[in-house]
């Protein structure tokens, strides 16, 4: 590095002298010279009419050739920053008013925030510890040291062909669900998915319904893609497809286990709103939420493999089962729909990046996705019985909970007493105060709610974390 | 795995001889065996009445507990697959017919096809042999073989906080913008970017202008947002400020070197442009396409730095000059707008994963990516001299082609007496039956193309390929 200490002729020396080149630096000494010069303008440390150092003597003291400076001179002249008077030299130009300034640097001010770790009850919290994270690491290594051509070709909008492979493969042992790879696409998530669907089979204004209560996310997806969400209350077993309005182009459900309220859908139900689809032409998109942790049981199988009429597109994600800044996901269409599918992912561009899918696929093919669902299932059961032990002790004649046969949170009621002293919001809002994230029920509503509760995440949590902040619950609700 | 070779008192043997149980599977075997009966069930090899084997007899054949066998049976019942009849055993259920079947399961089709590799002269093709991959899959296996706690909270929709202050370096350094990392926001690429714009700052039905010729993408990028998409021909220089219609709300801009033209916006028609969006406060998206591959002289600073009125925002993407499957870009936005953008951004969900945004960071950070792109640089313009000489000798009398000053593309325009023979669409298709892929200029206009050409992508193709090719092509276009 080289600093120019002093300079002669020009009208100032102050600024020549902070005027500093890197050699070390991947920007051209030209270029960083131009940058420089400029910077000092914008800053205002060299004004209209001042005299620019002779080529010769900048070069000299920067120790560069002096091409390079007379380069950057003449660059600094066609950008307008400076004017050359025959005989006279370099000037910084006269109309430096027309000339915008940028917006202050502002290199003092501190880094972006790192975001919150979770803490109980965060809802969406997966144990972290308990994920393979060395070899997670080590796939990924492997996939990218000496990458299979496919992976650094023009992506197929539809995903990694060996991610798409196992995903199927996947379906077919956990959730019945027998499909062929082609049927598969890697989105980055639910939101991407909805709007595959919005935009490859709905029209804009259509109605699209959806639980009530709900999925916040997944309503403003549907809205952001220009349809029109209709809430649709659930009852006691769920959605009820005899309520469904005539209007309703597609409707989106949770089957296997309602968000956030956890019952499953009956048979008939489902059996329902295959029959309402086919017969309207209508589709269902069944977001199998928490659909592989079920503790006790069989899940009931997903409603795709029921689907003869080909009205079913099944999306799932693989952000709570692994970590949540993942963002991948998967639809699975109907063989019908593949080609439509495929020409609105070309259209609309896929969003999901490459980098970690074949990562993805051998996780899943390999078997070790299966072994950390089943170790999750294991240790999410414990954790649910820690937890719902702890409300017995903490919470008693608080709330109410009952054992969620899956999942990865449980909702608490407001036993009668307490309702009386308290909504939900208020509760959930003490129990921030005192270090606890429980979620009000009624949140969940986009309408008038119809139920008071707390949403209590268990999944991320150790047994001695759950019993603490049980207590602290327990403590501040009291108080 | 045991497989059942006889059974007593069921209807028939066959399909009970089929039913094999896998230990090794990740699946329960309860879950296996129901899964199994439903499918034959479903495959018609049992039919409503047919009596299911005892439990016992069952559970003794697999080799498995009786209670596995009941509980997959109790779970049947429930399902409506299977009923009880007291004192007679377990039948397929009679009413089947009501209970849809899934579609055939198609595991005998070939997985997806693998995307076709870039073939010259494909655009958007980077040197990828030359692309430090080891390197890359070393610093994915360090950030997440122990991952530092950011990582698997709750991601920051805005980005991981080390990329942002990554990106603002690399800006500072390469383009003459001043931003501070909050400004910085982390996307799947120019697509996200766009629809975030769109959702913070313009409302559905507003005008956006866009370059005519331009980037396809982008159109459908803006239209998919829900906007009116109005497209503004460019002259020699590009874009001309005056030429904006007064119901235009924001314009999306390649000033550095317009796509796919190449050439550069002058610092008047940047001034106009700053000029009108401060005046009617629109919005400038500048999109800086290739503005990193400068091979000679030294870019005009990005329209960002000279922004006094905060109507710029910056897009740029990492996609092409790493990899196209990356799908990581980022959006600089003005100081004033950070607010806004978050709650857009919090209110959309990112849709960029994680996995590779810790690597990129430090692949950046470290000087990787600057080393990167100066080899790049060096071998592209090389590459471009060897397109020239190549057109020059194969293609004399067809193309006239001048050198780029930058980018990863040239446009090859027809001679004249070539011109009156084909028109472009017809040439690019000879070529392809010929094995090169040149792209007809009159295919990036949304209107009556004005101009006609072939778009000529040299940055990904090794010397010797483009001397082929640009000999085929010159066979092609004669014959």
């Amino acid at each position: 590095m080289s600093t120019i200490r002093k300079m002669n002729k020009s009208n100032s020396d102050a600024p020549w002298l902070a005027l500093t080149l890197d050699r070390q630096l991947a920007q051209p000494l030209q270029a960083q010279l131009c940058g420089a010069i400029r910077r000092l303008v914008q800053e205002g440390r060299l004004v209209s009419g001042d005299r620019l150092p002779a080529s010769r003597a900048l070069a000299a003291e920067l120790s560069i050739s002096r091409l390079t400076v007379v380069t950057a001179y003449d660059q600094l002249v066609g950008e307008g920053y400076v004017i050359g008077r025959r005989g006279a030299g370099m000037f910084v130009a006269p109309d430096l008013a027309g000339l915008p300034r940028p917006p202050a640097r502002r290199d003092g001010g501190p880094p972006p925030p790192t975001p919150a770790p979770f803490r109980p009850f965060d809802t969406g919290a997966a144990d972290l510890a308990g994920f393979p994270h060395r070899l997670w690491a080590r796939l990924l290594e492997q996939a990218w040291r000496d990458p299979e051509p496919g992976l650094l070709a023009p992506p197929d909008p539809l995903g990694w062909s060996p991610l798409r492979v196992a995903i199927a493969q996947h379906l077919s042992d956990w959730r019945g669900i027998a499909c062929a790879p082609a049927q598969v696409i890697v989105t980055s998530g639910l939101g991407e998915s909805v709007a595959l669907v919005a935009a490859a089979l709905l029209s804009p204004g259509q109605s699209v319904a959806v639980e009530e209560p709900g999925h916040g996310p997944l309503r403003r997806a549907l809205a952001a893609a220009g349809l029109g969400v209709v809430s649709q209350r659930v009852d006691a077993e769920g959605l009820d497809p005899e309520a469904l309005g005539s209007e309703t182009r597609a409707v989106v459900v949770t089957p296997s286990r309602h968000f956030p309220l956890g019952m499953t859908l009956p048979l008939a139900r489902r059996l329902g709103l295959l029959a309402w689809a086919a017969d309207t032409g209508s589709w269902v998109i069944e977001d199998d939420y928490d659909g592989e942790y079920r503790f006790r049981g069989q899940p009931l199988p997903a409603m795709m493999s029921l689907d003869e009429a080909g009205r079913v597109l099944y999306a799932g994600s693989f952000t709570k089962v692994m970590f949540p800044g993942l963002r991948l996901g998967f639809l699975v269409v109907p063989p019908a729909l593949e080609a439509s599918m495929r020409q609105a992912m070309q259209k609309r561009g896929a969003q999901a990046g490459i980098v970690a899918q074949p990562a993805l696929a051998r996780f899943i093919a390999e078997g070790h996705f299966a072994t950390h669902l089943r170790r999750m299932r294991r240790l999410y059961a414990g954790r649910q019985r820690v937890l719902l032990a702890a409300l017995a002790e903490s919470c008693a004649g608080l709330l109410e909970a009952e054992e969620a046969p899956s999942g990865m949170h449980l909702v608490a009621r407001f036993a009668p007493e307490f309702a009386a002293r308290m909504d939900d919001v208020a509760a959930s809002g003490r129990c921030v105060a005192a270090g606890v994230r429980a979620r009000p029920l009624s949140g969940f509503f986009a309408g008038e709610p119809t139920a008071q509760g707390l949403v209590l995440g268990f999944a991320g949590f150790g047994e001695a974390e759950i019993q603490r902040a049980a207590a602290a619950m327990g403590a501040a609700l009291r108080a």
